[in-house]
């Protein structure tokens, strides 16, 4: 059959993780199965190579960087390839680019448009084990393009659904997804399967196992994949559509997302349009606004208090003021960090409750909640960066997660 | 006026010095000119890259080693256009491929074929400057390709040519072309100007200022060229074809590559065609031949030795092995490294006694003749490596260079 699968930067870290990943891939190529084979940027290379343009300039043009960050994979895609061919597997790599990945022209953060796979399908009918750059793609222009920090899970996802893959697995530095983070977490459980959008809410909320777009795109396209190590042979977990008994669960999981800077905009006419374009403004910048709280002030006035990633605040300060150069006497400022809770299952689609449950929890440990969202399955908190994991620990005892 | 200009790797080694680049690059610009700057990895790179490959098998195959070292201008490419961009200098990057650089498909030592310049000349009418990768290029099957090292001179004297630059200049680690290495001939001069033929011999003599291909693309397009210095503001050396009263001088330089092996083959049959089927399966494997020597045995079988570059010794002896098994008893050694001194000058096609005065000189220092070729402008001689750079002196004062 078709395998996709994809390796992170930990697991392609150095020479010799390399190799291990070449041995893995060997095995499954000798079993007879046609195999292609994402890879990222050995870990710290794109961190090294962002240090080095910061160096330069503090806020660099995003288009160069694309250009600079795509040097990372290509490293890899090689080394790679050159492992498996001393194994005596006959592979060979492509780019992004080459791999028929076709994105829009939004650098950095780029979105895929199509995903062909390229003369992929024609080399595995040739017998090659294909090695992709994961994270690239080309603009319409034919710009190289990246997709944005974790892009080479969309990227096995994709190209899994580009190639009408079998079975498309991650492999990563962690065994599967667990109930909370380990490192938090020491009774945490690895969970066998979990459905998409349970994966989904993880990944928003803040779960490092994967990249919500990219199990965005599994779930639209009903791409089933497995997470699980890249160091050993355990099974890990598949994150699928049917998932059995899960109804009975009502929560599934912990998650807690430490990379969030807190925004308020103050004196904002309470008028219709005012916060369309504040959002607009920051949509147009590129900024993935995550929760949102708006209240009317005195004066017909309001406050919005509303999140962004860390790194994107530069870019949302600029924004705001721009955007809100039209408000007389409407500011913003820039809050300070916090850590975004979430509990999550399907579950509580069915049932009520769970939002009391988790508010008595954190207040009996005195963690006050500075803004809540709530989903169809997932409940978030944002409180103060020094509570975050204590709150986790909480959230996860409340609902015998263990 | 439209200047390409390159700076090597030791010249853009750090970030310190890629803004250091940027400042020349932009003081060129602000004086009005069009900008076209060409640049190498990051001294240490490419090497670094290759260690990587070795670590993983002894002889990788090219075309991998290919997408693997093209990382290494890529990341200048995009870190010098952004010095440019912090700098108020509307700069943008391009590879090698998107440069128009059309190349053969010999991976890792790639022929260009065809330079476009792609949208160079618009981006040029655009008023930006265009920071372009050196040393790569596209295949006819769409694949990377690299020309070899120091391809980046090449890189920037055929894209000169592609986009009519009125001036081009070779940015360096050293001050211009010299009667010899000043850090072997402390006495060593600096020539003002030197003729395509003479740089030429003194490239192929193991000068490490340039590439040979590059001078030869150069003196075929008569595309005249400035050696200079990327860390002073000297003037260099220029490189063209009238060259004023240089049929006066003798000899204008020595130059010394200490980085070719000698290899025997014994026990040829001494007929036409054996001695060209040897070297045809060198050329086959894409080997550079230099300094040959043939003597007939005997028994009417032949011995031949000749120096390969050091790198290339594991192909030839698989080349060998393979031409030789239709010639019974015939067998090929590598008899090990050796250096090749030259002396150099347009004089001397005009003048005789320059190859006895060089012998002269070198035995009064005991200093053994290994292997001897001459051309018309150049004589060299092959001695042992431990001698180099004493022979290097003897023949400096001979020819009164100081």
């Amino acid at each position: 059959m078709i395998i996709v699968e994809k390796y992170g930067g930990t697991s392609v870290g150095d020479v010799d993780r390399i190799k291990n990943v070449a041995r893995r891939v060997k095995k499954s190529y000798d079993e007879g199965h046609k195999m292609v084979v994402i890879v990222s940027a050995r870990s710290g290379v794109t961190n090294e190579l962002i240090a080095r343009a910061k160096a330069i300039t503090p806020h660099p043009d995003e288009r160069e960087m694309d250009t600079l960050m795509t040097c990372g994979e290509q490293e890899t895609i090689a080394l790679t390839a050159l492992a498996l061919q001393s194994m005596g597997v006959p592979a060979i790599s492509r780019t992004g680019p080459r791999a028929g990945f076709k994105t829009d022209g939004n650098h950095m953060r780029a979105r895929i448009q199509d995903i062909t796979g390229g003369d992929i399908p024609e080399l595995l009918e040739e017998g090659k084990v294909v090695v992709v750059a994961g994270f690239q793609g080309l603009s319409p222009d034919g710009e190289v393009t990246t997709m944005g920090r974790g892009g080479s899970d969309l990227s096995a996802i994709a190209l899994a659904k580009g190639v009408n893959a079998d079975l498309c697995r991650i492999n990563t530095d962690v065994d599967g997804v667990y109930t909370a983070d380990p490192r938090i977490v020491p009774d945490a459980r690895k969970l066998n399967e979990i459905h998409y959008e349970e994966m989904l809410e993880l990944a928003s909320a803040g779960s490092k196992v994967m990249q919500s777009r990219a199990v965005e795109f599994a779930s639209k396209y009903n791409v089933p994949f497995e997470v699980r190590s890249s160091f050993n042979e355990n099974p890990g977990t598949i994150v699928k559509e049917e998932v059995a008994s899960m109804e009975d669960i009502l929560v599934n999981g912990v998650a807690v997302d430490k990379n969030q800077t807190r925004i308020g905009v103050s004196h904002l006419p309470d008028r219709p349009g005012a916060a369309a374009k504040v959002f607009n403004a920051l949509a147009e910048a590129g900024v993935l606004v995550d929760m949102i709280v708006q209240n009317v002030g005195r004066e017909g006035s309001a406050n919005i208090t509303f999140t962004v990633p860390k790194d994107d605040t530069y870019k949302a300060e600029s924004a705001l003021t721009e955007a809100l150069k039209d408000f007389d006497g409407a500011t913003a400022q820039t809050i300070g960090d916090i850590a975004k809770v979430s509990v999550v299952g399907l579950g509580m689609r069915s049932h009520s409750g769970v939002a009391a449950k988790l508010f008595d929890a954190l207040a009996k440990a005195s963690i006050n909640i500075e803004m809540i969202t709530t989903s169809e399955i997932k409940i978030s908190v944002a409180i103060s960066l020094e509570q975050a994991d204590e709150a986790v620990r909480v959230a996860h005892a409340a609902f015998d997660l263990g």
